[in-house]
């Protein structure tokens, strides 16, 4: 191994906790040739989703398999999400080649890695051409959560009333993006926050048709401003990523066999809700996880996901790319993304973080 | 009217309230033979159950019309369920006869009567033989609540696992029954009580397979005790009629792509659970309404229905027939009644009340 040329960066950590103390980086050899039915792939943008910091924390239950491929030693490599370019095809791979972009199928795959060999059954061939590298690397969790649950709860005709909060969540996004597109109507709620007015423009320029604050929601006008613009039409279905008390009273904006769908709770305080709700209004509660649905479709149907997805066009989310430079030393970078994590967590971002891992000067 | 025999007797109300205090005693006249389409029914027993007194207090959704067909004057007829005789039948009318017993279809029929005037589309036929008049009385609400609560949602297999809480309700019991029927086991919840271990002896002897207090359920050996019992088979079903903090204690035997459904909320607590449950388990939460059921099934899907349910033979609720009689003048009809519901409020009667309204003396 130390004969070979240090060509490579991975952002490792050995055992879980504070994200922002255990992770550090890694110098590793040039890859091998792929075995039969794998990939050597580089990686291109990777983003630092806030479901990788609860992997690293050990607190998601989607884990990553320790790996030894990097350097001999025992270690995981962050990193779930990201677009990779194909740079060698094993024996036997048979419709991906050399520059094919693709995404990971496989969860904590550790895209937070220059470069990496990965099974041909653990990556999603993207289409090729239309799609940004920004928006290739972030398609694969958020933009399809939006457009699996806005398909597969509730048959929705071109008019239908769609509520949901978290609105200007990545995912959230997604969701006004691809109602808009399908002519669905959305109602969305926000935080009040001191630029409201600049947000709410912002998400009626993706394609809102209505949005409030929680603050907004609480005011009976809202309610019944709602009701007037839906009309007869009853909504019947709901997405929250919030949880607590203003996700319990959007559920009154619903009508009678309406759908409540969570992929988040970022209010961190549980789902309640009257049982009456169920009961005499025959609400059914839903999770979304896309990690399950990976799980439990083909490679064909992952793929035909991506081309859908490609095909929307959506607008890119907002953000910042991190280069890791490769003149920096291991211990330069580690500094680095540690103090980005660290403005994650503050939640002084407010937007997706992009690695841009460079291969390291030897 | 004044001329006409005064054969018949109704409880009744011309305004929502506390049900000890609006109901009172209406002795009316003889039935007109029935127009074209429709029954006269002579009521034989007629439960008091719960969401009667609900439907009294006008906190119910599902609520009676106001008839003027007894005496002339717009009134309400209390209850929902019970057993009628076929006295008389109106033109046109088939596949029903004099000396036929049915159940009501339509809610909130106006059950505590002598005897009605029905139209042919509200009643369902039993099976003639093979019930008691106790379980006829009994068998349009909590019986068939069981049936499809077992039915509908996960389709399991002899040998797979169901657990519920308020196992001692009559819907539980019915559930204990019906799944012992399916080579289903239950695991069930009840409150502690002083007669605890009478109590879980006789739902052992319905056919539970285990019988925990909600207590038990907090204590660590009781889930993995659980564990123990269920094996590799996770539990895919959960029947809720309690709420509040057990219930969600109770989701964490549940396996993943489980369903939780609900049909009462006698703690009067919300349904509250952790998000995750919902994503990273793919728990599904519904509710389950009898009435809904009814309204979106065909006749001959409620006749169906009912005799699969005479074919279960289910074991008669613990009840106390409470015989309204003859010879009392209204007014000491009036006072029986709401002694018997202030026992039901109080939750001094433990079992199914059921009222026997004799025609009275004239």
């Amino acid at each position: 191994m130390s004969s070979a040329r240090l060509a490579n960066r991975a952002i490792v950590y050995t055992e879980n906790g504070d994200p922002s103390k255990v992770l550090t980086t890694l110098t590793y050899p040039r890859l091998a040739p792929p075995p039969p039915g794998a990939l050597n792939v580089k990686f291109r943008l990777s983003p630092i989703n806030p479901a990788d910091l609860n992997v690293i924390e050990g607190v998601y239950p989607s884990k990553p398999t320790p790996t030894t491929a990097l350097n001999g030693e025992s270690l995981l490599v962050g990193g779930n999400e990201g677009l990779a370019e194909v740079v060698e095809v094993g024996e036997g791979v048979s419709g991906l080649r050399k520059g094919d972009w693709v995404t990971m199928a496989k969860p904590q795959a550790g895209t937070w890695a220059s470069a990496l060999t990965v099974e041909v059954r653990d990556v999603i061939k993207l289409p090729s051409g239309g799609i940004s590298e920004v928006n290739a690397a972030t398609i694969t969790v958020n933009p399809p959560t939006a457009y699996c649950m806005l398909r597969d709860f509730v048959d929705l005709q071109e008019g239908d009333w769609v509520v949901q909060n978290g609105a200007n969540s990545a995912v959230g996004q997604a969701v006004i993006q691809i109602a808009a597109k399908r002519g669905l109507k959305t109602i969305n709620f926000v935080r009040d926050r001191p630029n409201r007015d600049a947000l709410k423009n912002q998400l009626h320029a993706l394609g809102a048709t209505h949005v409030f604050t929680y603050e907004e929601l609480a005011d009976k006008a809202t309610s019944a401003a709602i009701k007037e613009y839906t009309g007869s039409k009853p909504i019947r279905l709901m997405l929250n990523c919030v949880g607590g008390k203003p996700t319990a009273q959007m559920t009154r904006l619903l009508g009678s066999d309406a759908h409540l769908v969570s992929y988040g709770a970022m209010s961190k305080q549980p789902l309640s809700l009257p049982t009456s709700t169920f009961i005499w209004k025959n609400l059914a509660a839903h999770g979304f996880w896309m990690t399950r649905w990976y799980q439990g479709h083909s490679a064909a149907e992952r793929e035909e996901l991506m081309r859908t997805l490609v095909g929307l066009q959506l607008k890119e989310p907002e953000h910042e790319i991190l280069t890791l430079r490769r003149e920096k030393s291991d211990a330069e970078v580690t500094e680095t993304v540690r103090d980005a994590i660290a403005r994650i967590g503050q939640g002084m971002l407010g937007k997706k973080l992009l690695l841009q891992i460079e291969e390291p000067d030897a």
